[in-house]
């Protein structure tokens, strides 16, 4: 569905699926990006701090982005983001793990600047099969609008 | 160098090197995870917000990820990261810019339940070749000290 700044109403949460990162994903990913070795080398991962090869925070970010472009945000309306105001990763993403995606609307502001648009602050959430929060980010985005007159 | 959380001293900055991304390593990041037109599309991206095409923020940020692997952290003492406390993108990123990175050290304690380890907050602030700021964000990364016991 295409949704305009109007539609990102305080409180409003979207179901934007699922996805899993497989070992081989995991370790392509770090390799360009972030090279760290419990991101990239299993056997010396199992000697590190995480007991295991992990995903990168910055693989997993990204992984979501595909979920709300695709659930969340519409190409008609979308403006590009400000920023974020947080990332948290309580808990360390595995290879194959299934991660449910999750957005909440926190705030939606016109900009005062700029009649043709809002600032929508929202909420993602990522949790694992076993409902354990394994990422949150709250995400600052410029949303056009429907009704730039009304 | 090998760095630990010893030498993580406030005020410290670092300076991380330089990177840059062609259309083609844009278009392929985002065709990936953030499939938004002024993103994946140089043509559409042309009449889109931007007059052009940029980079998804992710993609930058997942390139300084890269560069404070090389030139910031260390894998004797890197224990991963928290999180982020902020990411801002003031300006877009165009193909072929080149980005400089710098990561300042803002604060660093240790932590009050895990005697080997102390916890960092950087500011990494990205500029193009007119020294104007492109990206910045505030990482919280869990770091080993190399002297528990003092």
């Amino acid at each position: 569905m295409t949704r305009y700044f109007e539609d990102y109403v305080p409180g409003l949460t979207v179901d934007c699926g699922s996805f899993s990162m497989s070992e081989a994903e995991i370790i392509a990913f770090a390799k360009e990006y972030d090279p760290q070795p419990f991101h990239v080398d299993p056997v010396e991962a199992e000697d590190g701090p995480f007991g295991g090869l992990i995903a990168s925070g910055w693989h997993t970010t990204s992984m979501m982005m595909r979920q709300l472009v695709e659930f969340y945000v519409s190409p008609e309306s979308s403006l590009g983001a400000a920023g974020v105001d947080e990332i948290r990763w309580p808990r360390p993403v595995r290879p194959g793990d299934t991660l449910h995606v999750r957005a909440t609307v926190l705030e939606a502001r016109r900009s005062a600047s700029k009649p043709d648009r809002g600032i929508v602050k929202s909420l993602a959430e990522l949790t694992n099969s076993d409902g354990d929060l394994v990422m949150k980010v709250t995400a600052i985005n410029f949303i056009r609008l429907r009704n730039p007159l009304a």
